[in-house]
């Protein structure tokens, strides 16, 4: 298989990707990486690291997207950036995955502009991994791409959600749950209220009904639907709470440590035809080694053809009870 | 000043109850306590823990309004229980708050249904009280009351909050931010994005512009806006990470310890005309103590009174603009 990585993107642009690849590359010969970025300076760290070259296809590049640029602008003014070739090598096939810690907004557009939603996806959407007490591990969705959603678009992340916890997480028929302020049916804003009947009327998934936000970290759901406005700050505010544990010297903890994100990689992008990974600006070594890893996982589990193939169905199957 | 406090709201009721009551005559004389529930449960208990008496008044009522009771239907139903005896000494100014850790919704509609929103105030709310990282502590709207918000609703709640902020947390001039999934104006759901411009305009608040949700906790707002959904969600998922924290032998510190829900007693109702004060349903002695505490320092700043006279300013110098 082939990788695409932005070896451009992230806030230590290109040291620690470089870095990462080197240990992802001491972990597994599975894959070719195509390093995509200036070749002289990605050339001397390689060399500086000692990076054996026999799995490295360098891709040079002359252009950056910055972080503050606008998405659509700057991928039309730039193809020649890093993340507009990455998407380039990844519509045309030539690799199998495309990952990026470069800015976020290009990569979603890119996602959307260059593999376009798959066949009945109303929403692609993006999704964050969540520790939960007890050992395990969750899906939270969406996190951030689709802030105003319609009861259809949080149905269908019922499903993204739960084909990815079963695929990459290896959760056999996970739980689905709707984030809600109360646990009965009926409770709720008007988009929770429209959407649990429809989640509820969804044979492609194994619905529990509603958590809440004391639910997000216990084992209650495998996968936690919500609207992408809710699900950012969500995040935002876990993360956040992690960065607090570590200031204060008590984050040696088993299940604070889990929270910590270069453990996760990355933030695949759902509903897309090809997997997609969008890493945190602040990624580090391990984080890019986990989302090399994380590639490779979605491809060897073919969980976007298995998306793919369970939305065909869906549009078939659940779409009339969806028109009521 | 004269506080009524249900006896028999909790899930420690009544004697949590009666020993934060007796936590709070022996700090302080100021006010007379109506203690309102079985007589002579309350009498047997009050005996049992020497509680003086020369502060206190029994009133008696012989019905409960249980925790999953529809709440309006029960303060109809049962208008000798202790709640709906609450808000009847309430409204009639024979007590000037009422505080109870019962059934939530049959609080927030007692509050809607014998107070009445205050002339101007299109939603009444209910705020929390956030620990911030550095010491201060700030305050977090709507948590829950109202799940579906209109912009003027959000621009409401910063002026609430701030009122609330600058009274009761003794912050002038407080910092008010919108909670949103971006810092830059024009960031945000379809919500936020309505919001912001009101809350700019708004010459009543020091309105700072789009909070995240890794900004919390952090000192950057002392008032964060939002809708009652996610505001709900964030507060659960707050006492969740407490409760986490706390099972783990990791809260010996100092900012963990400031998310014990007791020490801020309660949640008050903003935008009605008398203090109303919410318990949480696992409420402690220390959670009553500094639930009177609260209606005492409400009473004693005269909030609900400043809140009245600036809505009623607001009608007439904000409405206009408003209805662009």
């Amino acid at each position: 298989m082939n990788l695409a990585l932005d070896m451009m993107g992230g806030d230590f642009a290109p040291l620690e990707a470089i870095k990462g690849l080197q240990l992802y590359l001491q972990a597994t010969k599975k894959a070719t990486v195509y390093c995509i970025g200036d070749e002289q300076l990605v050339q001397s760290l390689l060399n500086e690291y000692n990076v054996p070259r026999q799995n490295i296809v360098i891709v040079h590049t002359t252009e950056i997207v910055g972080y503050h640029e606008h998405p659509t602008k700057a991928l039309k003014d730039k193809p020649n950036s890093s993340i507009a070739k990455g998407f380039q090598l990844l519509a045309s096939g030539k690799v199998d995955a495309f990952l990026s810690s470069g800015n976020t907004g290009a990569m979603l557009v890119g996602a959307m502009f260059f593999l376009k939603p798959l066949e009945g996806v109303l929403r692609p959407t993006i999704a964050t991994v969540i520790p939960k007490i007890g050992g395990s591990t969750g899906v939270l969705l969406d996190v951030g791409l689709n802030v105003d959603c319609k009861p259809q678009h949080l149905d269908q992340f019922g499903l993204l959600g739960s084909l990815y916890a079963e695929s990459i997480l290896g959760i056999p028929n996970p739980k689905v749950g709707l984030l809600n302020v109360g646990e009965e049916e009926g409770k709720g804003n008007a988009l929770c209220k429209e959407t649990y009947p429809l989640l509820k009327a969804n044979t492609q998934i194994n619905f529990i009904g509603n958590v809440e936000g004391r639910d997000i970290f216990n084992a209650g759901a495998d996968v936690t639907v919500c609207d992408g406005f809710t699900g950012n700050v969500v995040l935002k505010m876990g993360e956040s709470f992690y960065d607090i544990v570590k200031s204060r010297d008590i984050h040696n903890d088993e299940f604070m440590h889990r929270f910590a994100y270069e453990n996760y990689g990355g933030t695949p992008v759902l509903g897309v035809a090809k997997p997609v990974i969008i890493g945190h600006g602040i990624s580090n070594d391990v984080a890019f080694y986990n989302m090399l890893g994380l590639a490779e996982k979605m491809i060897e589990t073919n969980v976007c053809g298995i998306i793919r193939d369970a939305f065909q169905n869906a549009s078939v199957t659940v779409a009339p009870s969806k028109a009521e």
